[in-house]
């Protein structure tokens, strides 16, 4: 039978899971509302975003009980590393939230043309998220490590999108403030893969108690 | 004489302060290169980026040693606390660094007009980051508290200025890549309010043992 303190470590990572398939499913369904022009589904994500909001503040205050009761040096890891990883994914939240915006702004206008790269990188920065929260569940941090550099993957498709939607509003001045949204979401899904990028750090961290971070360029920068 | 304890404490505040210095000299540099049109001051605050992201490490790994070290409940705040406070100071050297590098950018070009709001929100976001910071050394959860309604102002004149550029690119497309420049510096200038604020609710939270976040609309969304 499990001890009290190991049920309340069990508590924890299972609210993280919770918080994870909750900020997937907000990511998946904004990009949804986007592609399929589903202002219903984008207001849906926006009403969501609470549920994280509280799930996180859930997450830190089991964090800070189970730190008050001199936990073992790797359960005080565990404990850190899910504080940090309940930040990321309450962001990721918040990036969803502000790609449902944008979705509902630009379904007020006609369509600028179909969307391909934008489902791309929300696929691309889905995978690695949840590759990272994979490897923290099935303690792989050889799978986490792989997941760091993907990131530049999408920074580079997210330039590539800027630059073209740049050329589009000088060609075309009437499509700027839909090119402005679309830059906007592209921006955000980038923000979601640094994130992911974040916790495959920390399960590194995790695992191999050895802080990878900063070791590459800075993806924020 | 203070016990080891207390020492190792000492020492975390102190590298608070010292992240807290460079992340303030970083944002007032950045944005003066941009004023004054002074690429080495640009190049300067992207060299020293590094600095911040070795402090982080450092105050991470000292807190994890007090942690282990069973702190009391208060201490155990402080640790924690400090840990988030020194993620959102890291975050506001990574806007400066982008700042810096819209800046290079920027004055390749005759500059767009004479830059007014950008320096105003500057002046704002650090003023909001100085007294968070401030609240934390002088044990002042009231002034920390008075930050974080200021995030709203700083909001209101980000999306005010990203209203301006945009009437301006379809008015002047040949402004296009200038007004997008200054877009990104708005919205980094508007992170570090959104990290100031963050601060300003760890403080009340290290202070009051209360958790004031999410109690608004999220500013990050």
């Amino acid at each position: 039978m499990p001890s009290h303190h190991e049920q309340e470590l069990n508590e924890l990572k299972q609210k993280l899971l919770t918080m994870a398939s909750h900020a997937n499913a907000a990511v998946a369904n904004a990009i949804k509302a986007l592609v399929e022009r589903n202002d219903g589904l984008a207001r849906d994500v926006k009403a969501k975003d609470d549920l994280l909001d509280d799930l996180e503040m859930e997450v830190d205050e089991l964090a800070v009980q189970l730190l008050s009761k001199a936990p073992l040096a790797s359960d005080l890891r565990l404990i850190i590393v899910a504080m940090k990883i309940c930040h990321d994914l309450e962001r990721v939240g918040d990036e969803a939230t502000a790609i449902a915006k944008r979705a509902i702004e630009l379904n007020q206008e006609p369509q600028l043309k179909p969307y391909v790269d934008i489902p791309r990188m929300a696929a691309m920065a889905l995978e690695m998220l949840n590759d990272a929260l994979d490897a923290f569940v099935n303690r792989a941090p050889d799978k986490a490590r792989a997941v760091v550099p993907r990131d530049k993957e999408v920074d580079v498709l997210n330039k590539q999108l800027h630059r073209e939607l740049a050329s589009f509003m000088v060609e075309q001045p009437n499509t700027i403030s839909r090119c402005l949204n679309l830059m906007v979401i592209s921006k955000r899904l980038e923000r979601i893969a640094d994130h992911a990028t974040n916790i495959a750090e920390e399960v590194v961290y995790l695992y191999e108690a050895k802080d990878i971070r900063h070791i590459g360029k800075n993806p924020n920068a």
